[in-house]
């Protein structure tokens, strides 16, 4: 069962290989099959080489319970858990350590809009999150990563598929889509954007964000109702 | 019909793709054929790895009509159209979001001329647009931004071929040339020159633009009746 | 004899090419094996694509003898041989010239510990250390390399599995592990972590070290008898 | 004739491409036979991937005239040919437009010996030529982009051999060395230590040239009788 999941989850997992935001086992991949509620994701620590169908682990969504596969399930499961109990329209989660998206995390400031790129993929700057307290670190860490991220969207008034992304203080992204093809899409355009964002601050420190009126009309070109971006359905 | 064209415009838009220009579906190239008026472009959306030379939309330039193919042209195809019209030399353009061109970009600072690889392409700085306004953004956006290109090369009394590309402020490079695949090495002599000029002002902030004799010589190596760099024709 | 050492070590030297680590001959990893008291390491200025088992020489490691193999070792031997000596945990000894761990090194500053991705393999900043007197450097140098990181070591009260690497102050960074293998692992690791700790730090100068409740929470994951990270052994 | 030594060039210019330190039709590498009193030289202006041995000029060196091949030779021939009758120890010359080399170059900043990678090839900093003059640029310029590497050299008392680089300002990188397999090496090693240089000083804006005894020492390594690096000959 769940054999096409499983497929599209190794094969997301490569992606995120083949687009240079992983080495090692950094890094997971998650599919949702929301008519079953269930999802499948990247076990803990298998080279990306080594991995086949057969080893991705299904969980259900609700209980977080293992539904098939014998392997360990990333330990960043919960994270992706809380991600889709809170997120109804998300059917793929990401996770990587890629570089320059990790720099902006780790230097804890949100992402700002700084060009066209950018407005493409994400509607406004790819929020951070605050830290964890010692407290929710000591506690069930990986679901608390989820809840802040979930903090963060609630205080901003954020929409999921309008910024299909977070950057967890200290930490790294986390990306997510319609589906997991539509989340690796993301965290790729989301580590170019880290990467040039960080380039034109070097090169003008006080840069402002783009005018309210570019990134909606980018943003509307690609999604919504006017898009008029790609190949009609 | 336009069988040669399509075929260009496929390879130049994996060349794109093959040089690390673009990722995803970022960026499009067209070739114009200018006896029968028409450009053919990558079309919206399509993966660069899925272009097929049947695929590719074929538009008459005076009009904007589609006169072949069935897909929709790329969402950039009015810009490509207003730098054919108004530059007649011009038969290939590319648009990318290049890593350190897009910096500059975003960064809206002209590309200084800081060396002989640049000296060697681009007869001077290559320009920053201004930003568009609200009223050209609501309006026929693609069209405004091929429009503020042509402002920026009057203004300065640039010639197009003597420097092939330009920075769209907040959005990315264009650069074009004789042929599509000129167009192509403009791009990614461009995307060199903006990588050393940015490593440049970080290493030395205050730096001059390189002595107008040097530039003259480099471009003149290259370009025009005294060049001799390259085999005889 | 020693055949499926001599096979690790050249399977972990290609590795450090496949991963970007050294360009030319630079670097070296070495493996021990503890029963019989040696080590196997790279021979000197030896091409990587022209490495063979029957090439690495085999050395005692508490005497340095050459116990096989006609080629003459690593200039870098006496270094390894001493981390050996003192490192009674460590199976697998590597050393590079990669771009950013290099840079923390020349600039003699220690990698601080910025993010998660640093604290999945370093328990607390990667230390850089003292500038060798050029008594140390006119004398027994390599030997003096190993015996200035073990100084730093000890100063600071470092384990060497909880931060199984150092920065020698305007040299490179040499990394280990319990096997060769995991040696080459925190060596990529360390580079990833030197990139995004770069460019952390150009993002936002004054950065602190991330909270101790992560640091122990992230490295606790994957070490000791508490991880939870990877597959039940 | 002088087939083996086309071939040879053939391969190094192939090397400066797999080496990532040029692009397009970017840079050349060429070869002296020094008994027959004769150099081989990338044709002008040719792509890397249709380089053929029956394609490679070679050139008398005192004179300057053709010997052999049909093919104009690189536009940078007259600055080889400079080195070449100066530095009669050397046997294959490379200019590149190498990314991190070529923004010192355009910086106008020598490239500081910060490590021990930089102490293994070069024997104290590169140097910076001098801009040239307005005449020097219209009257020969190539040949005079020669003389002021030849001019810094004197200046400073180096010997092309211990310091086998210079750094043309608002130009780029040459290297050589006694064949131009070595010069091809002495070009990557450049952009290595050019690359961790130029990381460095953003770390560490004041950052001293390392101890002149760990300087002696890794180039005494390498270098001359008391070398121990590499195999026995």
């Amino acid at each position: 069962m769940f054999e096409e999941l499983r497929e599209r989850v190794v094969a997301a997992n490569l992606g995120l290989v083949e687009a240079g935001l992983v080495v090692l086992t950094f890094g997971n991949a998650s599919a949702a099959e929301r008519t079953a509620g269930v999802m499948a994701i990247k076990p803990s620590g298998v080279r990306y080489d080594e991995l086949r169908p057969e080893d991705i682990p299904v969980l259900d969504i609700a209980s977080g319970e293992l539904v098939e596969g014998a392997r360990r399930p990333s330990s960043d499961t919960p994270t992706h858990l809380v991600l889709y109990r809170a997120f109804a329209s998300v059917g793929g989660v990401v996770h990587t350590h890629s570089p320059f998206a990790t720099a902006w995390a780790q230097a804890q400031r949100e992402l700002p809009c700084l060009g066209t790129t950018h407005a493409d993929h994400f509607h406004g700057p790819v929020p951070v999150t605050r830290q964890l307290t010692p407290a929710e670190i000591d506690g069930d860490y990986e679901e608390r990563t989820g809840a802040v991220i979930l903090e963060t969207f609630a205080k901003r008034r954020l929409e999921p598929l309008a910024v299909p992304a977070a950057l967890v203080a200290s930490h790294g992204p986390f990306a997510w889509g319609v589906t997991v093809e539509d989340a690796v899409e993301n965290a790729v355009a989301l580590e170019a954007v880290a990467a040039s964002a960080y380039r034109s601050v070097v090169l003008a420190a006080e840069l402002d964000a783009i005018p309210p009126e570019l990134l909606e009309k980018h943003f509307a070109r690609k999604h919504g109702e006017t898009a008029y971006y790609g190949q009609p359905a």
